[in-house]
């Protein structure tokens, strides 16, 4: 073996200090680097996953939050209940403008829709019954029949036990798969939020940026059944009674110490082979953002004297330029890093360990071989396909989909697929009843023509046949053409009509075959192919699975072999980072660096009276008369807003607990800096830095400026 | 004495570790402390003005500067050469935008018109033959005559020794008084300029600001007659030979090394009582500022659509904007600190002290009473006359200058006023010749019909009855009579003509007697008042000198007693501060810190392609392809460009050499941080930095970019 490779291979894969969103299980493996690092705890009680602390900490779905009383009270971060705030806010009484704060239980108010606290009660690894000794046999889409069918059997089994969510998620690529269960509590009721000013301070301008000084924290609390079981809103409803809860630290907490965040990061993609990271950084992002910004151009140009389609599209719009400062973010450190050098150097590095034996090279050799060829193809046909997947109108989306669910309720719900079962049902009924609060049919029309004027470059052979006759696209249509033509649909269609959409949820395929809707004629007629493409598809990811998963076998084997542990990308599950409150020795801009800690002089210098920066007054007022209460850090000479750690997070973990080495609350991850998201493909203890609200500063707001004393009690503050 | 006053002051008015514009000769009142920062050299060696290193410190009057060869190679700040630069400059050839290098002495070009070299050749204690014994008898203006009258016969006696410049300077205030002879160099030639956007990369936007990436460094050559004597410029001329030149560091400089700057530091006012800080702050600075943002609107307003008039205010704009930026900012400081309280703290602990024995008493009392009466006089009186001081039209301003200069010449020239005697001509002449350049009757009408609308709101019994004579200004004018008024002024005098002012400049008092013109008639009619005003500002001065004087004396007394050596306010006199290279653990926004050096990395985020960070393309190859040199240092991972130290600098102190421990030059102070600007009035160890280019930034511009190698051989550098 050549030394300098496995040398250079070590550098960059050995998981660093504070890199690793580690499953609680896996703590004890690393309990030497946590103790160091300075953990107070057995790192062996944040494996059990009902006991302190890790029983206080839930998920709500896309966001982390914790249990901070023993009445059911959970924090998490403002813009994880911003829509339970919007949803409760009239122009009279704006919540989001004002803040809001129950002052006693009755004046709690239901949190928006659908939404959930969900408590882990158990995670339990069930890779031998989704790949039990049959399945292990197949290839292909039988391969991927079989663990769906493996799947739906172990999640319909939990679910039996009422009230809970149940769930199994792949680790490692396909090379495990754990059974996730969760209490589902569906009472959710918001107690108390601080103005935008403060819990969104800085807006968009600020997002992903240091230095920051945004109160991003709220609080909703969970309630269950008089009996204590899960229900739906109801007045006769009383507070959930957690088992644990967090206390919030009264301590110090400076730079150097250790913090570490629980919580359900979303998605990352540290184990990818160089391939995916050559095709993503150098094709599908580059074309992606070239294509949201097309987008945002043309909804921008259709909005432009248009205040309610300007309405209708601004989440739209600020999710795609939330996208595209996130995917421009990763460009530019890619393209300023040697990541794709890195990894082909590792992966070299594997290739010779599994070459070097006889035993390694039984065990992985072929799957080597195999995922790469696999992946290749993968890509190939994402390219083959790329203007085609982007051609579909919306509401022939929004017609495959109807068809789709009507053609898989003709079956035993156990029989479907994932995705079109009982279970999902609620899910499509609230899609289609949004749609009409985010569609514009002269919107869509001009997004319509952009994308299948760049589908109709392609030549004809190369088009897909089925397609164009549904939709009665030609060979060199003249933009005229092409305008006319949507722009018939759009009157002919009667999906744009919510009523439509709500009776065919409930509709017959034969309903749809007769009906005259252009679109739901089209997604008849393209369902033979829709399902002959997801055939092959699913071909192709059987495979995938089979390979990926033995490339991920033979990484670990090898990582191991090194001493050292590896983590699973994060995949929404829980999981625990561990780091230190510490800012950087280089800023944003040459000549500059980074703080540990914000304060309130920030908000002061930030502050305008308006628009993004509008702090509230009184929080102006008390910071001018220095009414720092007990939260004056002489250190700092004012009250700490916001602080950077070197935790590893990402989507998902906001929301999140950061605690200090004895499990106390110090603060909420709600972010990172602008250079740290490339950290989801590409950990750089440099330069990546998640972003803190500090608990002392939640609770001086709490105290100086927004008088929640009652809540101050409830957490055992005053 | 009430202790905590006492100590107060004590904490207050000790000079801090970095803080001091030090005289070359009270350096050894500080050896330990200089030594114990990092001087290696004995600091006695620094009271030895012609030799090393002191002999090698150079003024350019209003810049310093320094030899660098033994072939009278000076290096100074680029922004100090600039005119000389520009004056070379044509369109065809570009030397701003371009640089220049002359690659041999006979390249060499000559230096704007009037630039000068002084080499200080003797500083000399002539406070006993200033303030003679017959002078201390003097009160008022007989006193300021007296003084004047010595000052004159002293710097002629000094100026028998041809090709020197003589002047007496005031130090503490009137205390003391010495005289500097330097060696006038006259034939000053440019050698070598960066290109403006290295020299001036950054422009406006980056004035006192940090990060900071500017190459502010040029070079000259001073030359001299054949037989080593001051010369006008002559092709006969030779390299001047200084007797000691410095050496560029070979090095490393980091953060933490002790450096000190050798140099000419303007003025600065940290001796003053708590009346004038009180004046100057909440009096002057806010009048002007607001006086000078409106000027700027009138000018604007004035010059929108004229290109021409543009371009000739354009340099006052930029004078009124950087002087609006400069108030601006010592206002903002100002209002975040406590001076004011603690100037008058200090001034209570000297009164303390002063009363604490009869000693002090008798010498002290009378005068530390009188100075207080005398300022409130002289503010009083500026507050008086505040509309009519800037009310006078800027012609009418030149016919005076020209009125006084004509009466002066009528007597020999030994006894005309200071300023108004034959080596004072050569100013006038250029004043003459160059306002052409940045007149446009257009705008000066417009500020004078802003001034006199002003000055008219004075209730008539207030206002000067000459001056409304003079000029025909009338109680109750409506805005278009006085429009009208000032518009014929400028249809009716001859003085936008540079022929008639040159021809002023020789007459007669009787030929303007004898003048129909507006503004002459104006000045003549103005002069017996103008003059009574000035002996009765002379009368005050007088009473001020004495008393300010021996308030100085009190307070040196008073730091000594307590173990503190006093420097004097700045000058315009050779200077010596010492710090260390030193970032900042605040920057300018909270959250963020300054780091000591910034790196080419800066250059290449700064860097537009046009505009104020137009960097060359060769020099942005040259970092992109990692062409360090020998100047690339590793905990930087980059070149040095700029540097962060806590030397005491201002105005005058551009260009001046920054030396290591061993006086070797490893910079060139150019800038201080906008949050520094107070440190003329108060200086803060935490917030004031100077910026110093870094001679490897320097020199590797010279090597890598702009193949200076001839010059970098001169250096001994290759």
């Amino acid at each position: 073996m050549k030394k300098s490779l496995l040398a250079l291979a070590l550098l960059s894969t050995s998981a660093l200090a504070d890199e690793g969103m580690w499953m609680p299980q896996q703590l004890p493996e690393i309990a030497g680097q946590l103790k160091a690092a300075g953990l107070e705890l057995d790192p062996a009680t944040l494996t059990r996953l009902t006991e302190f602390p890790m029983g206080a900490i839930v998920s709500l779905g896309g966001c982390s939050a914790s249990f901070v009383s023993p009445q059911g009270l959970v924090v998490t971060n403002h813009h994880c209940v911003y829509n339970s705030i919007a949803y409760n806010s009239t122009p009279e009484n704006d919540l989001l403008a004002n803040g809001f704060l129950a002052a006693t239980m009755a004046e709690e108010v239901a949190a928006a829709p659908g939404s959930r606290i969900y408590v882990t009660k158990a995670v339990e690894n069930v890779t031998a019954e989704v790949i039990d000794a049959a399945t292990a046999q197949l290839t292909g889409k039988a391969r991927v029949d079989a663990i769906e069918s493996n799947y739906k059997r172990i999640v319909a089994a939990c679910e039996e036990d009422a009230g809970h969510r149940c769930s199994v998620s792949s680790f490692y690529g396909g090379l495990e798969y754990y059974l996730i269960k969760q209490l589902e509590i569906k009472d959710v009721r918001l107690v108390h939020a601080p103005a935008e000013g403060v819990g969104k301070f800085g807006g968009d301008t600020d997002n992903w940026m240091w230095p920051r000084h945004t109160g991003d924290y709220s609080f909703y609390r969970a309630y269950v059944s008089p009996q204590g079981e899960s229900a739906e809103y109801s007045e006769d409803n009383v507070p959930y009674q957690p088992e644990h809860h967090l206390t919030i630290s009264q301590e110090a907490l400076d730079e150097g110490d250790f913090v570490m965040a629980l919580g359900y990061p979303g998605r990352t993609n540290r184990h990818r082979l160089p391939s995916e990271v050559e095709n993503t950084f150098e094709w599908s992002y580059p074309n992606m953002v070239e294509r949201f910004r097309d987008n945002l151009d043309i909804i921008a140009a259709q909005t432009v004297d248009n205040k309610d389609a300007e309405l209708k599209y601004a989440s739209r719009v600020a999710g795609l330029n939330n996208y595209l400062k996130n995917r421009q973010g990763m460009l530019d450190s890619y393209a300023n890093s040697d990541l794709l050098a890195r990894k082909k150097a590792e992966y070299a590095a594997l290739t010779e360990w599994v070459n070097s034996s006889m035993a390694n090279r039984a065990a992985y050799a072929d799957d080597l071989i195999a995922i790469e060829q696999l992946l290749a193809e993968r890509h190939q046909r994402e390219r083959n396909d790329y203007y085609r997947s982007l051609a579909t109108p919306r509401l022939l989306s929004v017609a495959q989909a109807l068809y789709k669910l009507s053609q898989e309720q003709t079956k035993a719900d156990a029989e479907r697929e994932v995705g079109y079962q009982e279970r999902d049902l609620p899910r499509y009924r609230a899609y289609m009843a949004g749609l009409d609060r985010s569609f514009a049919a002269s919107v869509e029309q001009a997004l319509d023509f952009y994308n299948l004027k760049n589908y109709l470059q392609v030549p004809a052979d190369q088009r897909d046949t089925t397609f164009d006759n549904a939709l009665g696209l030609k060979d060199n249509m003249s933009d005229a053409e092409l305008r006319s033509l949507i722009a018939k649909w759009y009157v002919e269609t009667d999906l744009t009509e919510l009523a439509t959409r709500n009776e065919l949820l409930e509709a017959k395929p034969s309903q749809f075959a007769d009906s005259d809707d252009v679109f739901i004629k089209a997604a008849v007629a393209l369902y033979p192919q829709q399902q002959a493409e997801q055939d092959r598809a699913e071909e192709l990811s059987g495979n995938i699975q089979q390979a990926y998963a033995n490339y991920m076998k033979a990484k670990i084997a090898f990582m191991n072999e090194q001493g050292e542990a590896v983590y699973p990308d994060a995949n929404s599950t829980l999981r625990v980072t561990y780091g230190t409150v510490t800012g950087r020795d280089h800023g944003t801009y040459d000549g500059t660096a980074w703080t540990a800690f914000t304060t309130l002089r920030g908000i002061m210098q930030k502050a305008t009276g308006e628009g993004e920066f509008n702090a509230p007054q009184a929080q102006l007022d008390a910071i001018a008369a220095k009414d720092f209460g007990d939260y004056y850090v002489a250190s700092l000479d004012s009250v700490p807003v916001n602080f950077l750690a070197t935790l590893d997070i990402t989507g998902g973990n906001s929301g999140s607990a950061v605690l200090n080495g004895k499990a106390e609350l110090v603060g909420l991850a709600f972010d990172g800096t602008l250079d740290s998201i490339i950290s989801d493909w590409d950990f750089n203890i440099d330069n990546t830095r998640s972003i803190q609200v500090d608990s002392r500063f939640m609770l001086w707001q709490m105290e100086q400026v927004d008088d929640a004393d009652n809540l101050l009690k409830e957490l055992g503050i005053q």
